[in-house]
């Protein structure tokens, strides 16, 4: 026990004005923001708006900047005109209070810069310097890389030719964050890796998966290593199997088409997202929370991933493309007949896995694992499945109010359902009431909505504020990255060989191809719908 | 797996007509029922009405037959008029359709008789045979010993002598079904045993203990067996401790002291109840679900329990008395001031013990039970304490709204609610929303009410049924109440011999004696409030 039986106050929280309850902020040190990419898309729907639920809920420190960097010309009054539009969309809150939303707008300013050029980002460091100076702030430093993939390298480059990369500075920190994806496959990754650490040390790289931000998925943690009766359970004696899933149910609107074509779901979601919830689910316990055992003991799971090669990716995975079919109600495209997908294309806009992890405690156990466009339902879970009782000594029914049907028995599930709805369900079995000893299956729920009456933190919120306070638990290590894709490559190699070949089809609206039934072989269930 | 994936309609209930849902009703045999001590309290509250319940909801056949006998004269219409005035008050749905309690009232029947008088038991035997023969029903027969414990050997004496115990007919069945208390001690148990077993087989013996047929004890079996997950836990590896409380706010009211004050707590509801409940918890995996079965792998628990003897009572048992105090803010008696109680009496009206289990399973894990009148609150429940993680890896909090406070780690508990609001709850830790890994101690619950959307039978309905059907699984075989009093037996004569020395108090309201703290020692606990 890490503290004496009676209770010890330790940080009261003031009660928050709109009802977003906080709790237990950590104390964090003056800094200035820079997002490279300022006019982009991920900065106006998700950078600024957790910049400003932070701010406005008291986890930033009244000093601080934020200074947007773009192509565009543009004035500090416009970009942050630009900024309240996309808080009154995003956080419509900000509506409600506009001489906050404008004390916040205050502290954003706006600098014109081509990415790529050194002698441009000198005159960034210039006005960053000049800014703080008048601030009276101190020089830490947080680049947000929210661009293009494609001119990651150059901003690193840029940012050291510039010295506004401080590897050394023991006074001030730099921290870089850099956004999906981290490469296209393992060459690529590996070359990018090689290039940033001629800049900057590891540590002061944080490699996004937003996924990592969301409250179930760090709950994985907590569920797992803060009691003592799972653990116990979570291992090839007692597991039947675990199934993952990632549904979603956009296709390719918004000019999605273009980018995706060239990545497919095995890079956009399984290869970062689900092996690392994949990772979480099947580590071992860390020797502590810090952030250095939590990514080694992930590494372990990801180099004990069975490589999937040549004939196994044809036994072991399923790739797929949606055709026509109807999305709530409505008619929608199939994935070639999308904007920006190439009329031949075969990149897999679904992909299914049988994964196995070749570890003590999980030799033998399949890992589903699934994610596709234009699927049923939007909805991320895990899944974990346990075995039957080694004995069956009850019946089982399925009633619909009174009308009772025997049925098989129906084994134990735990499920972390990490979006939407974040919650953790138990399915088990219980005696139906009544005058025989029937079984039937029911579920326990813990619902964070109906649990904590307050809403949720984002993930961008979260993981912004981690970089701020340097905390890198949530964020990906150089090395897992390069085992993910060490895992992924040699699938996209095989498909690369196989063309259009084995790629199968689902309507869209749909749970996936019925080709994805043959991976479940040998596990008592069906793909879930969760 | 008991039956294939598809499901197979089994029974379809017909809708029952007041909201009461019963499912998958048993087949009877059309029986007479006899109730010994019919004008009592326990046939006006219990019996009848539960036969009523039984009748409404199509469980017995349309052949059936209810004698009360008692040793006052009364005529048929005289005792179906008090058996309508009972249900009227403790089934009060019988009054809004008079006709159908009507019917039912119809085919109950008085016969005056003294139990211990053969020749009159023997006009009983011709009253039934004409009954029967005039119903055109089958010689099928259930005998409820409803009396006070001083007439069952001699009713079952006379019961054999007037020839209504058939053990040798193949053709119909007789059973007795025998109220508690079953004997006071060892002894005396043994002795009423070997008396009913000279007349009768053991098969046909049903001794009743009422907290078998609630849900929730049943529903222990269907947890742990019927469920992977639970039973790889329930052992000394994982377990730190269990408690199994059954608090009562009643004291002497109604009458109860003259009986209460020569039985004690230890009798009236450790060695029988919480004995039950306990080796039910703690019993290895039965080969099925058979009384048999079922009835072997309780009385293992019970042989196995470590002898409480001599100095042992002192250390691991605590006896106590209420004195005055308040029940729902209402000031009451003290134990000793109530009416039928003798002024000096030694009497424990509370009775706390920490108990051992000698097996591979179980070695090493006290079992802490605990029982009492006029305590703090109406409630029994099982509650399996786990231990902490083996590493502490997280820091706990407690929160009132947004306060939190630093605490312990709090355990894992999973509880089984016997009465009121039948449920099952798991308390467990989750990680408090928020910018922070802390812990947050949380509960899953199940609660029969709002899984099951109807009224659950009632005890009394479900053993009478269970007893009408040859199903003797909730009753008490003779071994384990014998193997019970063995247990209990040392402690009463260790009381004995003290006298009224080390006798606690409690204040009545309170949740017992500050001297049962002491058995906690080494339990990471303190007593429940359930």
């Amino acid at each position: 026990m890490a503290t004496a039986q009676s209770a010890i106050r330790v940080q009261a929280d003031t009660a928050p004005r709109d009802g977003q309850a906080y709790n237990r902020k950590p104390k964090l040190e003056a800094a200035s923001i820079v997002i490279f990419g300022a006019t982009g898309d991920l900065a106006a729907r998700k950078l600024l708006p957790a910049l400003y639920s932070l701010h406005k809920n008291g986890f930033l420190t009244s000093d601080f900047a934020i200074i947007g960097v773009g192509r565009r010309e543009m004035s500090d009054e416009q970009f942050r005109e630009q900024m309240r539009l996309a808080l009154a969309k995003f956080r419509p809150e900000s509506t409600t209070d506009p001489e906050e939303t404008t004390k916040f707008l205050a502290r954003i300013y706006y600098h014109r810069a081509d990415f790529t050029n050194v002698v441009q980002l000198r005159l960034l460091r210039d006005h960053l310097e000049a800014l703080t100076a008048s601030l009276g702030m101190p020089g830490n430093r947080l680049f947000y890389l929210a661009t293009d993939p494609e001119y990651f390298e150059a901003i690193v480059e840029g940012l050291s030719e510039a010295d506004l990369v401080a590897p050394h500075d023991a006074v001030h920190w730099t921290r870089v964050v850099i956004e999906k994806p981290y490469g296209h496959d393992l060459a690529s990754a590996k070359a990018l890796d090689y290039h940033v650490h001629q800049f900057m040390r590891e540590d002061q790289v944080y490699r996004i998966d937003h996924y990592l931000g969301k409250e179930t998925v760090q709950n994985i943690l907590a569920f797992r290593f803060g009691n003592a009766i799972f653990e116990p359970l979570l291992n090839r004696q007692y597991v039947d199997h675990v199934q993952i899933t990632g549904g979603e149910i956009v296709g390719m609107e918004n000019g999605r088409g273009g980018f995706y074509d060239h990545a497919g779901a095995l890079r956009d979601v399984v290869q970062n997202h689900l092996l690392q919830v994949l990772s979480l689910v099947a580590m071992e316990p860390p020797a502590t929370m810090k952030a250095c055992d939590i990514s080694d003991a992930k590494l372990k799971v990801l180099r004990s991933l069975s490589p999937l090669r040549g004939k196994d990716v044809e036994k072991s995975v399923v790739r797929a493309q949606y055709t026509a079919g109807q999305i709530e109600g409505k008619p929608v495209l199939g994935y070639r007949e999308e904007q920006g997908v190439a009329p031949g294309s075969s990149t897999e806009a679904y992909v299914a896995l049988r994964m196995g992890i070749d570890t003590w405690r999980w030799a033998g156990v399949p890992f589903l694992v699934r994610t596709g466009k234009r699927m049923a339902r939007h909805g991320t879970e895990i899944a974990i499945q346990f075995k039957q009782p080694p004995l069956s000594l009850f019946r089982t029914v399925e009633c619909d109010g009174d009308q009772c049907d025997l049925t098989a028995a129906r084994p134990n599930v735990l499920s972390f359902r990490i979006q939407p709805d974040e919650g953790i369900q138990m399915t088990f079995s219980t005696k139906r009431p009544g005058m025989t000893l029937d079984l039937q299956s029911v579920r326990m729920e813990f619902c964070y909505d109906r649990t904590f009456h307050f809403r949720l933190p984002e993930a961008y919120e979260r993981l912004l504020l981690d970089a701020l306070r340097g905390d890198s638990t949530l964020f990906m290590q150089s090395e897992e990255l390069l085992a993910a894709w060490e895992f992924a490559t040699p699938i996209l190699e095989a498909w690369k060989r196989q063309g259009p070949q084995n790629l199968a089809t689902y309507a869209a609206g749909s749970w996936g191809p019925a080709e994805a039934d043959r991976l479940l072989e040998g596990c008592a269930a069906t793909w879930r719908q969760p």
